[in-house]
């Protein structure tokens, strides 16, 4: 097990109409001023933003709206946003919506407060700095609820980067599950598959002796396994929502992820899909996860045997592991279809044409290194093998 | 899964010689002249605290000493806290110990800046003000590094009550497994006990649809057996202590009991064993647990049998499903004998004739409303008879 600081101060508020309490929250950590920051459409249909407005008006807190982020949320909002924010004075930022939204707030929050270019942040900077956040989540998925970390894409030849800090914790953040009833089939489907990717990342290191987080990993992925399931025949249970958005918390504030390395190479890989093809990080990461299994696995054939026999339910091939590793990744791609996730570049709407150009960017772009992943260092020739069993 | 809020913003500091980094993490949480409290002996011999003092010399941080924190710790050293904090203006206490000192540095923490007796906070006021508190933590089994309780006795009718509030929760907690190396076989396993029982207390629940919940505690219910006996035979294994350090944490600090009623009834009933006959908490959980679960247990078999399954591996008899039940509570009887811990009334030293009275205190005394725990509400009579399952 490897040192390491673990800070989650984030105050959680879990339950319903709890958004109707956002002025208390807002101004128990100093909040004045506030920018509402929301995509669109649904939040406001469904009268989440007017409930919002109502308890801060009812509180007196006066506010200014910056709707519009899309998935894959683009810099040239977050500069709106900071422009929006020094102009209006504002001392608190509130994202209302799913990790898109959270995390272009995030951006705004920190670059509000920031003399440079926000996106040096994005290119390694550490953020220490930042107005405080508040989030009334209405997607679970991200996890951008519970961490110190935003994904930005910047327009100028689609770089999409992330950006990591303390500062960047929300204050708080209102957890309501019956926001979420009403998601579509498929968007809760990019949502369990992006909480599960979150495990995987941790769940693949070259850290010997971390059992203790192993069995919370494998726990929160049997769980998302079972409540997948249900989701499915039953989109509009409460408590299945519930078990849902708490374990998408829970499976990115790095309470499992401490003291072990970590890959997230397959983080990288996805990033240059959604960021070409404008496709949901699940539904990409969906078709990354496998590929990535199957291109690493003779690394650590017992740790993905152990994942099959664990989590998979997989009776363990003693006399020859690998077969029960396989049989693992074949139990993901199964779950994966049966959830309704593309298993193929096709499906994502990815063309064979662009991976070497996607091996170069994820490899090298924006500051890298020529490499991407901990548990085995990619390199362009191998990232680009990774998207040709993609096809 | 209920409504809730989660709050731990402690900040966890994790690895070998973290101790010499203490005045960094003083000053981060503006402390600027120290109470270091601590029990005794070990601490002192293995140089733990000179390297504490020397840490918070080098950076001209002044301080003053209180030791002799006991195993449930007592109210008397509490008002000797209090007293030397408003004497020489202390404005940080730094526990340095286990969950004892620690209880009782947070005792000491809250009466220093309030006006009435500290008592009433262990009668039931919550905790709203305290000084900020620091831990580094020498045992691994209470948890109170990562919580917002704290147990104290009061000497007059041995009441041993408990304290909650978010103000008791470390603003830092330094966690060197390294510290625990040489700590005796006994009080390790007392500690593991410890962990598992926080850890039963959140999963004997009445609620329903906490699947996510459930399945973070039995990861961490297994990966204590598994490491319980790796560190029967390898002691000084610092991996092995790491895992339990981390363990003992997050087995507290509530992440994997939100949401759901606890039931907390064993913790009553032991308290009265340890107040009374000043036996080690763990022992005494080790006791009580096995009874409590045999008398309960017809109230949710399956749950029950869901633990005998999943941690025990036990096999399911679908026929009778109480006969796995039980397999589960002999498997962990079997558990607690293997790793040295007591297992009736005799070992502890505990007296057939006090349970009478010892029923009376855990149902009535200092403002009891008649039961014990919520997964089944005790009466003093059912209080008895569980004590008199351990006989």
């Amino acid at each position: 097990m490897d040192r390491f600081k673990f800070y989650s101060p984030t105050y959680f508020v879990f339950g319903k109409d709890e958004e109707n309490n956002t002025a208390k929250y807002v101004q128990r950590f100093g909040g004045s001023k506030v920018l509402i920051h929301y995509g669109g459409g649904s939040a406001i249909r469904s009268g989440l933003i007017d409930r919002v407005k109502a308890s801060l008006e009812n509180a007196s807190i006066p506010y200014v709206l910056l709707g519009g982020v899309k998935p894959n949320p683009r810099s040239g909002l977050v500069y709106e946003g900071i422009e929006l924010c020094r102009k209006e004075n504002i001392d608190f930022v509130l994202a209302v919506g799913g990790g898109s939204t959270i995390d272009s707030a995030k951006a705004i929050a920190a670059g509000a407060v920031y003399d440079g270019d926000f996106w040096d942040y994005y290119q390694g900077k550490p953020v220490k700095e930042a107005l405080p956040i508040g989030t009334i989540l209405t997607i679970a998925a991200a996890g951008s609820e519970g961490s110190g970390d935003s994904v930005i894409t910047k327009e100028e030849g689609m770089l999409k980067r992330s950006a990591s800090g303390d500062a960047l914790r929300p204050a708080f953040s209102i957890l309501n599950p019956a926001l979420t009833q009403t998601l579509p089939l498929y968007q809760t489907a990019c949502g369990i598959t992006d909480i599960m990717a979150h495990l995987f990342e941790r769940y693949f290191t070259n850290t010997k002796e971390v059992e203790v987080t192993d069995r919370l990993i494998e726990g929160l992925l049997l769980s998302m396994i079972h409540e997948a399931k249900r989701v499915i025949k039953d989109p509009e249970n409460y408590e299945v929502r519930a078990n849902i958005m708490w374990a998408g918390m829970i499976s990115h504030n790095n309470s499992c992820g401490v003291g072990r390395e970590q890959d997230w190479a397959s983080h990288d890989i996805e990033h240059e899909l959604s960021a070409m093809y404008d496709c949901a990080h699940g539904a990409g990461l969906a078709v990354v996860f496998p590929a990535w299994m199957t291109y690493v696995m003779e690394h650590d054939v017992n740790r993905f045997a152990q994942l099959a026999v664990r989590v998979w339910g997989c009776q363990m091939d003693f006399a020859n592991p690998a077969n029960t590793a396989k049989e693992g990744i074949q139990c993901l791609k199964d779950f994966l279809r049966s959830i309704g996730m593309p298993s193929n570049f096709a499906e994502l709407g990815a063309k064979e044409e662009d991976i070497a150009q996607m091996a170069k960017t994820a490899c090298w772009g924006n500051g890298g290194t020529g490499t991407v992943g901990r548990f085995v260092p990619l390199k362009e020739e191998d990232v680009a093998n990774i998207y040709r069993l993609m096809l």
